[in-house]
């Protein structure tokens, strides 16, 4: 089947819009992606027609509802290659499932003086929650450099393990390089070592084919809404002996077995981590988007992207008053720059706003990555599924502009 | 203006459908409420026209976005009653909220034997995350009882308050019996000895107009999705004296002032409790939602359930083979049961949705309640702002032939 991006956006009712007097080029698909019509008419429908909270239910809209919302963690485990569904924990987000991993797995295993290592390029979500360990529990953070061209060597973070290494916290792909982590080297490596791995997977999902038993991790936390999913959806993968190895994060209904006044026992995995209602109806939502998605072919859209990645990375060498942040071999349609002189990014994300282009600007929640790069700010232009080579254009047209309005 | 119930449910589509060929009679509210065109429109059109992540975006779709999201902070100030709208904190829903305080507050302040009064109707919600602190730092619960007609005497929460008593967590109204408890009684006190009083208005909000400033209680969280707004909703009013006292809970994006490292500063409150992408388009959704209605008024409201509420007493009283729990004076409309003889409440319940009258069957997640009850189900039909008496004659029919075919 022929990737027809023309026909694909067609499936994406917001890419039709114009912002300022301009066709909208969304170019800010690092900070969330823009949703199919199947997603947006699978959340009406389900307010508008087949609404009813999950679990205990009996009633028959209570029914139809959990079996479309249990539904979705099959969907889930397929998508990521899981073996079992029951590996699958639904969160919010990724945020939400590595501060499960930090305070379920972590916080009362980990000890002063243990080991995490992460590379420096990690976003907020995988470095706050174990800044917590640091500051509560006397836990090292080991950080891994990546190398001039923002790529990182695994065996690098291979040797970073050591005797009191307990965990790896890494990224499968930089939100702000594109850099593209071999996740699978280290995880076996670690493994082999007796350190388990848990990959930040809210990029990497969005643009490759996952599969977590090849890669061999233990946790593999995804975020619904970059995957064309409803916001507030997510999941996380956890191994099952990890999931043994847990204690309970949030506390509330449908966790538990039974609550009495002097005591609680726990439901099993993966109901033990999923406290209170849940977001129902956006996770439907991921479902269907994870249908599209594997409809489309996650090898498809990734090979849609290495196109569109080698033109703009052609195009933007072009512009020579213009750096780009991250040279990695194979990465990921991400990028990240400054214009020489003294424009903030800030200014020239507003100026390319005005010709209809959205990129974000600012440190992109990776605080060490920009100290490491000695930026404190950079523009970047993240593409999808639906981005095309006349979108390219655009934002260097846009950036001309925004250069000849600043020189 | 009157409340014109007929008019009002127009607004609701689901309302229309029908459910084992009948019309649906939809008397699982506690569980979750059904939502008005309105929320539904505000969630499309959040998706298909208007879609960004917010924050830091600085084109104009994040604007958007943003001045969308942050709005809803400010509807959901006016509608509890907060001083403040930096007082409001967007949670998942009460069990994200209630885990907020117990993470964030309880637990680095609380030690063994310290206590922590809550009433025997706690929903688990208000009871698994303070079984955390018993199990993990030795905390004790202190459990105040009901009267037999289900009402809780706030004198005898007033009285369960000693020098060791660090909070009270109460609910503003039973899930189960519909009893209304006088937190503001109970928070005034509290507050003359020291002790904060945090009050789950997961039902309370639903039903009765709601002055925190009034009430005088520190925590107060709400649920969006039984409030008629979206699943993975809510929000919780935290007076900012107890902010300053909080650590964060989830770490990540959007609440930190600065990460490197080797430390960490975080945000201001509120947003120092949000961590990474929030649930943008259900928590503006929620906004439409809480301004639909404070449109219809929550006094009418209120007034309309309890007219409701009489209406069922009524009916359900007619039938002797039937036993209401919970009978305090004002409660609110949501009535739970058992018929007599061996029919266990899930099957009841199952007859009932033959007739399209879906209710609730089990233990409601409020397990020492059920143990004080001496019930292990009950079946509960729970009333919302667009129930008709004439669904309260169809769930009294669907009864009658659940009992004859029992009987």
């Amino acid at each position: 089947m022929m990737y027809d991006v023309i026909e694909i956006r067609r499936d994406f009712p917001i890419l039709s819009r114009e912002v300022n007097g301009k066709p909208l080029v969304y170019l800010d698909n690092g900070a969330s992606a823009q949703k199919p019509q199947v997603v947006i008419d699978a959340v009406t429908r389900g307010y508008a027609e087949d609404y009813a909270n999950v679990h205990r239910g009996l009633h028959y809209l209570s029914n139809l509802s959990t079996e479309k919302y249990e539904g979705t963690r099959g969907i889930i485990a397929r998508f990521l290659g899981a073996k079992d569904e029951d590996e699958i924990v639904f969160t919010s987000g990724t945020t939400e499932g590595i501060n499960l991993v930090a305070y379920g797995w972590a916080m009362p295993r980990l000890q002063a003086g243990d080991e995490i290592v992460l590379s420096v390029m990690e976003h907020h979500a995988n470095i706050v929650p174990w800044h917590f360990l640091r500051e509560r529990l006397g836990v090292v953070l080991k950080w891994v450099d990546v190398d001039a061209t923002g790529a990182l060597d695994p065996q690098k973070v291979i040797d970073a393990i050591g005797p009191k290494t307990k965990l790896v916290a890494i990224t499968q792909v930089s939100n702000v390089l594109g850099t593209v982590v071999d996740v699978k080297t280290i995880s076996h490596a670690a493994r082999e070592r007796g350190v388990p791995v848990l990959v930040d997977g809210s990029q990497g999902a969005v643009h490759m084919p996952v599969d977590v038993e090849d890669i061999g991790c233990d946790f593999y936390a995804i975020t619904g809404h970059k995957l064309y999913g409803p916001s507030g959806s997510g999941a996380i993968f956890i191994r099952k002996e990890r999931m043994a190895e847990m204690i309970p994060f949030m506390g509330g209904g449908d966790m538990i077995r039974e609550v009495r006044k002097d005591c609680v026992s726990y439901a099993e995995p993966p109901m033990k981590f999923e406290a209170g209602t849940p977001g129902i109806v956006q996770q439907i939502g991921l479902g269907v988007a994870l249908d599209y998605l594997m409809d489309l072919g996650m090898h498809n859209i990734a090979a849609h992207e290495a196109n569109l990645a080698s033109y703009a990375k052609a195009r933007l060498s072009g512009l020579n008053w213009l750096q780009v942040q991250g040279h990695a071999p194979g990465k990921a349609a991400i990028f990240s720059f400054t214009l020489d002189g003294a424009a903030h990014p800030h200014d020239i994300s507003t100026i390319l706003d005005k010709k209809g282009v959205a990129v974000r600007a600012g440190h992109h929640c990776a605080g060490p990555l920009m100290e490491h790069l000695g930026v404190s700010a950079t523009c970047r232009a993240s593409f999808g599924l639906y981005n095309t080579e006349d979108e390219v254009d655009a934002l260097v047209d846009a950036l001309e502009l925004a250069h000849d309005l600043f020189a």
